[in-house]
């Protein structure tokens, strides 16, 4: 295979660094350059943290992907720099891959078109980490013969929110192929509030933190006699650049916009 | 829905009887005959252990299947009655459900045609567990994503044969989709013989056995950053007739022969 | 070891009915009588679903201990029946091994002052399981070095309380030794309610429950880069005979009260 | 509390430089000083990787020992400079923490003597991790109540060495009071070879190695109706380091040589 001609926007973020060593690794890949805020003109090698590579730095994206000879952007960046960056891509003829949850259905509905205009592959995903999807995927699976289901999501003491994300998003796929019901006992009851967690549409989700934990989620289905367990442990952010390598290679086979990773994991 | 009639071959052993109570509970399903090797000409509730249920039970399937007016045949006998009583169902346009591994490609290939020939389904399948069945379809599935995978499975100490029939079973689908390599350290070496598992091209399978368990299985992928599990737990066999009643759902829907669970459960 | 010569109080109950199996199997044991409401004269063997044992029943307790050449009676009835039983018992001569939660202060003081006056062992247990006490002692003993704990339980769906006794007792034990705090992030916030569970003085308990459950707790410890689990798994209530032959066993060598069987797991 | 004055030898290693961390945080700590090989006369905030404190760089030990006030000397080096640092730091009147499982008997005895002499503390482990230190103390205690046990240990693939040191040395403490017994059913038979695991006086080990997987085990135990787990995640080298702060603490109080964390652990 020929290398895939990489643009990184974002190489300073926790998901871009990863990202620069990721392709630095990987031989199919070459960083061809990167478009940051600061840093103009100076090689990836020269900025603090970043990998050993000669590409250089863009404070423009115009100018980035007008010099560039380049295949596919990675937009690791916020949602208003990565739609701008999305649209010029693809009116150089890069294809985009974009980490974001955050464009607006009207934004959506203008890439999809210059996609399909452009005949251009361009990938939009909340998240790249793979475990992470396939557990919601099996999980949407599961609930269609397993209608009885229960969320625990475990991470570090450190995390503010709960329930996590993840484990919000899991019982919104599981709704959609679930018919709705209350679980547990017609007439159950706690003797300390909150000892059956958070409801929703019945399902229960419960949210553990602790030192020493990290990021993990465990979907239990119970049937007659049996149970089926569904379990993601993450440890490191790299788990990511897995999804992000799979978008690259993807993207290139690609004519328009696929929304979510899980589109690309047949 | 209309009643779905049914026959059951095997009524004493532990799946037919599981299979009767099953049916009894079942308002979408009707006993309407058993086909047993004694108790001719009595009613099924007169057998000792048998639910209080009027079928009556014939030692003739042959007689079972002309006098009785019938939508499906549970077979849960062994392969050799299983055969016969699959095509004198066929014959009298009763849809076979038959839990077995046995046939030969010779029975399996004029079994699918009489069912094409008088366009009846049939319903084979190893394994009726759905949990199980679920749990062997994401791990293929998961296997394409992950490559590195290890099997641990858990018994009761009674349990002769290690591995277990659905740890192998689990190896060989996962092999269908995986690119065959060894894993471990390229230089791991066993300083107590046997540490390291039983390997199934190059994948690993470790099988516990203690008192206190019942069947259990986990099914571990690694990668970068994180690991994805999925576990099988199994305490009553009334967790395969999930998937007895699923297939009899199914199979009234089907006109040709269906090998496998995983067939039905989109 | 000469015979252990055993009377069972509530021999049709359901831990009642587990004792006789486990005395029938055990050499060591001899049931010599039987105390129960109903059916007195008859031989446990006539009672239906009974082991087949010689031993005559009474329903006169006093009768049973009077008549009756004992070493040890097992009470498995009410705490009111188990505190007449248990005096009666030690003012013949026959050491008691009661199950029981319910008895008054006053009442174990006056127990406690028999025992001690005829330098007979008595053990009173409110849980037999030997995997569950073991479980809290554990947790206990890890709660000094790690004070971040919290604690899941799994049921079945037909349980109607939250959290589970077991859970709830865990906690107080491990109150007992962890300096009181708030765990998680200060600024921590449910986003839906409950999904941080039930708070007992800082640590959270976490009540899942579904079908194919049986009874199940995790009792999970966060500290810097690592977690310690403890976890019991019970699916028969035959786990809790092995508490039953430990007590018989040390009663013999007491000559007074012991309250839990933690004190008999050395 | 008056502060402890502190030093580290071996400060470069990956254990001493997370000891400086964890000094450096503790506010009851104080570092006084470094003995290293290296940097003689250097501050420790000099040395790349070091945290910023003052304290001195000694490459002789005896002037480390002469010059500066200490109460405790960790020593994280090699058995050979740690058996010298440890009776050099006794005649100075500092009570020594050493980290190794590498001293021969007649040294041991010697610093026994020593100790003894001088009426100091020292403690010599071989495992500061207090988490998987419980977890090996608690097997032994589940142990003698349940004879069945198994062990999975799950580390990353470039682990060399199956079965890991932790779930040997665990089989080791079990076998000190478990009656020596072939598990599994007497006539059990692999199908493939190593399946059932690894045998260390009829208990078996298993060991997992994929990518994703940090440091955990599992030790099973199983009886009747029921299984106890205790289960041990570890996944920075932080976690040594509450042992080591436990031991500093300990130390203090004691007046002879202490070998193995467990017994600090109350």
């Amino acid at each position: 295979m020929a290398d895939i001609k990489v643009i990184v926007a974002g190489p300073r973020g926790k998901m871009g660094s990863e990202a620069l060593r990721m392709i630095e690794k990987e031989p199919a890949f070459q960083l061809v350059g990167c478009i940051d805020r600061i840093h103009d003109g100076q090689k990836v090698a020269e900025v603090e943290g970043l990998p050993k590579m000669d590409a250089l730095i863009y404070t423009s994206a115009e100018k980035a992907l007008g010099e560039l000879e380049a295949d596919v952007l990675i937009d690791l960046t916020t949602p208003e720099h990565g739609y701008k960056h999305t649209k010029l891509a693809l009116e150089h003829g890069v294809r985009p891959v974009v980490g974001t949850t955050g464009f607006t259905e009207v934004q959506m509905e203008e890439i999809t078109n210059l996609a399909e205009k452009k005949e251009l592959g361009v990938v939009i995903a909340p998240n790249f980490a793979v475990g992470a999807v396939l557990m919601m995927q099996f999980s949407k699976w599961a609930a269609k013969h397993f209608p009885d289901v229960e969320i625990i999501e475990k991470h570090h003491d450190q995390k503010l929110d709960a329930p996590s994300g993840t484990a919000v998003k899991t019982a919104q796929l599981i709704q959609e192929v679930r018919e709705s019901h209350k679980q547990g006992h017609t007439d159950e009851k706690e003797t300390i509030d909150g000892a059956r967690g958070a409801d929703v549409d019945g399902m229960k989700i419960h949210s553990m933190r602790l030192p020493g934990l990290i990021a993990h989620q465990e979907v239990v289905f119970g049937g007659l006699g049996q149970t089926l367990t569904i379990k993601h442990d993450s440890h490191h952010r790299e788990s990511f650049m897995s999804g992000v390598k799979l978008a690259i290679e993807k993207v290139m086979e690609l004519d328009q916009l696929v929304y979510g990773l899980e589109h690309l994991l047949d």
